[in-house]
């Protein structure tokens, strides 16, 4: 029997069920992934098992485990495991989660967060948000996610609804959102807001000029790099589009720091791998909009970890047991 | 000698220091107020001591207060004891305010907050947030100020900048706000907000409406409550001018639930006693909001405390001495 000094932080995407182990000190000792099974929870726990005990060794059930932190999109109620609405895994949705993964590791305390949650305990403890008491973190994918932690705590809200920043509305009239209604921070600044701008504005430009051509180039293909490329190589338009998203971002960040003044914000998702297109006019519009003197100029920062995150957060969530719920 | 079971909370004005003595249950035993010496705090302090002094029956020393909490507008330092900028007492700023309040009330432990932190912990302990445990409060005076409880405990943030709900920004290009941006909350829904815009409205429409002839009747003195007396009246522009200011505070609501889903939303202050000419269509604005379903019906509710919440408030931090620093 080896002692029980090690965590497994869990990440489940739709396609493929991330997982690192961890140290007492959150190191990654070893990570992988498997393929996800969006019919069943426990055929994934079963074939993540079987990866873990390879890589911890070959000892059956586990026995230097001291904890299980599992991250996952969709309404987690971190107090009672069960998984709510889940977009990306809806045959995993409206379960006892926590249940589910005890079948497979057995007498094992598990612990549960929502994916953006994950990532940003996993940024607050070991990467962009280390030394952070106040932290925001808002994830820049295909929508735009986020996560709150005051005082060292996640802060998942009294209906475990909190975090949802990408529907921070910043113009009753705005564009038009995912979620039905307009002018939310991720009709602008997530992928799918930015892509239907880029389509826009080809559509109402000359049919020869660069970014018509990409868009007809690259058809339903076209993403967010394809534009950030085009952007790298000038294209005034382009630029202006990651600018109006920055600005967006921005204005989101002022109201976010003038409601909660946190020591930083960290900016994720794929999105944010734009850089400076969107970080500089960002930063730029932040302080002008936060009252307080010394709460200006929030430091607003990439995020450190990469894919891993959210999978070295829940591990980190493991040992500590601490999230509020 | 009395037994250690008393606490004093008092709320400073620009023109008067309320006060409260409460018991260990908050339960208001005695209550009064006395002029602000706007020049010196320690002068504040002494008549308040006399006044509280007589209130509890005379014995010197305040053998019975066991802690006191004082509320007090600007940034106030709940940590250190510092009180940073504050508008309306400019003669107390940048001092250390519990030093000061220690030379008058000896041996006496003291809790500062700020204002609306106090106003919103009262109505958290003793009015119309009793029983939450994340409650968020939004005061709608001359300007608009707000305050947050997760978990229980006061968000003062990094810099004690938290709360400063008027200056979130709801349309980049919106109408000028008394912080030099425009836009802000606080533009639509603060009394100053609301009395610019009847103004406004007067200059546009036809020199003997109503509205224009009570703004030309009441000049500089015009006050919200000449306008909601208007809109009772069947004032139409009236009355849309207290909807837009409605639906701008739901804006806002909607977005503080998206990022911290509390358990309820208290709205304070002198404007809110226009009651449903402004709640009304704030109600009917947050749900079509907020994206977390259980989150949608978040109660939004009318302060229950009056103008001694924040002394009530201050009384009961003394007694927790929890506050988050």
């Amino acid at each position: 029997m080896g002692k029980k000094d090690l965590y497994l932080g869990i990440d489940t995407g739709g396609t493929g069920v991330k997982y690192v182990v961890t140290d007492r000190d959150g190191s990654v000792m070893t990570s992988g992934e498997v393929p996800t099974d969006p019919a069943s929870i426990i055929e994934s726990m079963q074939r993540l098992a079987s990866a873990v005990e390879g890589a911890l060794g070959g000892e059956p059930d586990f026995p230097n485990l001291a904890g299980l932190g599992l991250a996952c999109a969709g309404i987690v109620n971190s107090a009672t495991g069960h998984l709510g609405r889940s977009p990306n895994l809806p045959g995993w949705q409206d379960r006892d989660l926590a249940g589910d993964i005890g079948t497979v590791f057995r007498d094992i305390p598990v612990v549960l967060a929502n994916d953006v949650n994950g990532a940003l305990y996993g940024e607050f403890r070991q990467g962009a948000g280390r030394g952070c008491r106040n932290l925001v973190m808002i994830a820049l994918g295909t929508g735009v996610g986020g996560g709150v932690i005051i005082d060292g705590r996640l802060v998942v809200g009294s209906h475990f609804g909190a975090g949802e920043i990408g529907h921070m509305n910043l113009e009753l009239d705005g564009p038009p959102c995912t979620c039905g209604g307009r002018g939310c921070l991720e009709a602008w600044a997530g992928s799918m807001g930015l892509l239907r701008r880029a389509r826009e504005a080809a559509g109402q430009g000359a049919a020869n000029d660069d970014l018509a051509q990409l868009v007809a180039r690259r058809g339903e293909s076209l993403n967010t790099m394809d534009l950030a490329g085009l952007a790298a190589r000038g294209d005034a338009v382009t630029v202006g589009i990651f600018a109006e998203a920055g600005r967006r971002l921005g204005q989101a960040i002022g109201n976010i720091v003038n409601l909660l003044d946190p020591d930083r914000v960290i900016i994720g998702g794929g999105v944010a791998q734009a850089g400076d297109l969107i970080l500089k006019p960002c930063r730029e519009t932040v302080p002008g909009l936060v009252l307080a003197e010394k709460a200006k100029n929030v430091p607003v920062v990439a995020a450190d970890l990469g894919p891993l995150a959210a999978a070295v957060g829940a591990a980190c969530l493991a040992r500590e047991m601490e999230i509020s719920s």
